[in-house]
């Protein structure tokens, strides 16, 4: 199971909106197919590791990080596949909470005579695969806040230097972290004054996250490196309903995705862009700030993962802050995370925290 | 040499202004003795050690985490006892750096034919006497700045709620630290934010470091806990020689010793705090903020080490930041530190980082 783990996650980033699921089939102790969900969420894991094995299913043992479909969607169920190569045991890490499956996949292994075992390994399967979830129960994807700063919590001077404060293997570590979500995604604020493309870089992957921006007004220069690649890496925005429909009509004409969203008060709604990027299939996003965002997201106890970069170096307070006002008075309403893990990356100090 | 070195640690906080050395004597593999500089500053690591030993000292070889004395202070040299007890061979980690000893008492016992060996530790030596070696050598103390904050930097809400972010085992490591410092230092905003009493506690030891409070104008409440205080566990102030006459009598009059020292610009110069305090004796200074005192520290480039406690709470940018205006407007002046080690502790994330 822990193998099928590990294949599943070579699917993040390039499934949605289908789970990343792994698959390992398992025939007298030996390894006889392995599977993982292919880029656009088919073929299915289970389909791919049976294709592998043949013959050698028969009598085998499938172990799989999530419930088999049992459904006729695109494809035909998983479940039916696995009883028809005659696999003798079915071991699942979690069950399905897609209403169209949710314990159908099992009962009709059940009734085809195959053993049904659950339960291994669950915690890591419902972290793995927790976008897939939210997206099916909420409506909204799982949403990774990373910040880099300073040691005390800057991403730039009072004059906007931020380029670098964090060093070359945490900026790596960032590429890699983008291409296991489906989306990147910043403020206006950051789009504006960084000019970024958030694309994936120099870790040999030809894959690339949907690039989204939240801007309430879409007061974004047209001329930026995200405008002028939109045809290339497909760009979303997120906006209020009063932007500028000349703007609306501009972005449109460049081939960004245009997604208008609910304001609450001065700016966006950071539940209804969540909502929104939900709807479109989102299942995992990666939000890299700036500072406004970050606070409106945590705010909004919207944040399922906070990955902190801590470089050694005080900017200050006069500098940019990584999370802006929140606008709370008492530390009782703080939104507190959990610590789970922590490594020094290059000469930065990373954390990851979770709700 | 190393159990030498654990022990010379025991007495951090307590000999200033001397240096706190550990030494183990060992003959035929056997350890004979063991001793560290006592509260005070005397008698010294060696003295102990070969009153332990006794006649067993007589061919063994001492393990001392610095060169042995060789002048006649309040006591007669260590290096002349070494000779004296009939030891064959003197182990040294460092070379004291002190213009009365640096070298000759290597040359005193290498004179008395007893064979001298130094380096072994030397970096773990240099480490932990290194507030020795910057009081004789530049006149002022080791300074160790503490900052214990949420993950974006703030030590209070800005409604000045403060108590508590980090949780109970870091406090109670905080207090570990103050005890193996030889004073405790506060900036004039925090003593009157936080009415402190900067003593140890908690941790079964009856050792109180000296406080120190940085305060131009010498604007503190003689109502506070320190006030009442001083007569119990020293109070020292650093004030401008502009502070109020009256206010300075005061003081002088609970109790408290008063440190004229010069300004820069709005506040006191720390360099001048800092010598004032290496001037009195003081090799070890724990720094604990606020968050003015820090950015000074860190900007005149003072702080050799940086303690951070990060718990998994966000405050937002209207809180107070652990590290103040530093007045800098690019990268490149951003004063730099390395990360060292990094741990949990309790809920919270530490680290510590050296210049």
């Amino acid at each position: 199971m822990a193998l099928a783990l590990q294949l599943g996650r070579r699917g993040q980033g390039r499934t949605w909106p289908n789970p990343s699921v792994g698959c390992v089939l398992v025939n007298e102790g030996r390894i006889v197919g392995r599977g993982w969900t292919k880029p656009g969420g088919r073929p299915h894991a289970e389909t791919e590791a049976l294709a592998q094995a043949g013959r050698a299913a028969r009598g085998a043992t499938a172990y799989v990080t999530l419930e088999p479909c049992a459904h006729h969607g695109k494809t035909p169920p998983c479940s039916q596949a696995l009883i028809n190569a005659g696999v003798a045991k079915v071991v699942a890490a979690i069950e399905d909470s897609d209403a169209r499956v949710s314990g159908q996949g099992f009962a009709m292994l059940r009734e085809a005579g195959i053993e049904v075992e659950t339960g291994l390994l669950a915690d890591q399967a419902a972290y793995d695969l927790q976008g897939f979830f939210l997206k099916t129960e909420q409506g909204r994807p799982f949403l990774t806040l990373k910040l880099a700063n300073s040691l005390d919590g800057r991403i730039a001077t009072s004059t906007g230097e931020s380029q670098w404060i964090t060093g070359p293997d945490a900026r790596r570590m960032v590429h890699a972290m983008r291409a296991r979500h489906d989306a990147v995604m910043v403020g206006g604020g950051t789009a504006r004054a960084d000019d970024p493309s958030l694309t994936v870089r120099g870790i040999g992957t030809s894959h690339q996250p949907i690039r989204v921006v939240v801007s309430r007004r879409l007061d974004l220069p047209l001329m930026s490196t995200l405008a002028r690649t939109a045809n290339e890496v497909p760009v979303w925005i997120a906006h209020g309903h009063d932007a500028d429909p000349m703007l609306v009509e501009s972005w449109k004409g460049i081939g960004a995705t245009l997604l208008p969203c609910d304001s609450d008060g001065g700016h966006l709604s950071v539940v209804s862009v969540l909502k929104a990027l939900g709807a479109q299939g989102l299942t995992r996003v990666f939000c890299e700030g700036g500072g406004a965002l970050a606070a409106s997201l945590l705010a909004a106890d919207m944040v399922d993962e906070l990955i902190t970069f801590e470089a050694g170096l005080a900017i200050g307070a006069e500098g940019y802050p990584a999370i802006g006002a929140m606008g709370l008075n008492h530390l009782a309403q703080a939104p507190r995370l959990k610590l789970m893990s922590h490594q020094r990356v290059g000469a930065d100090l990373m954390a990851v925290w979770r709700r």
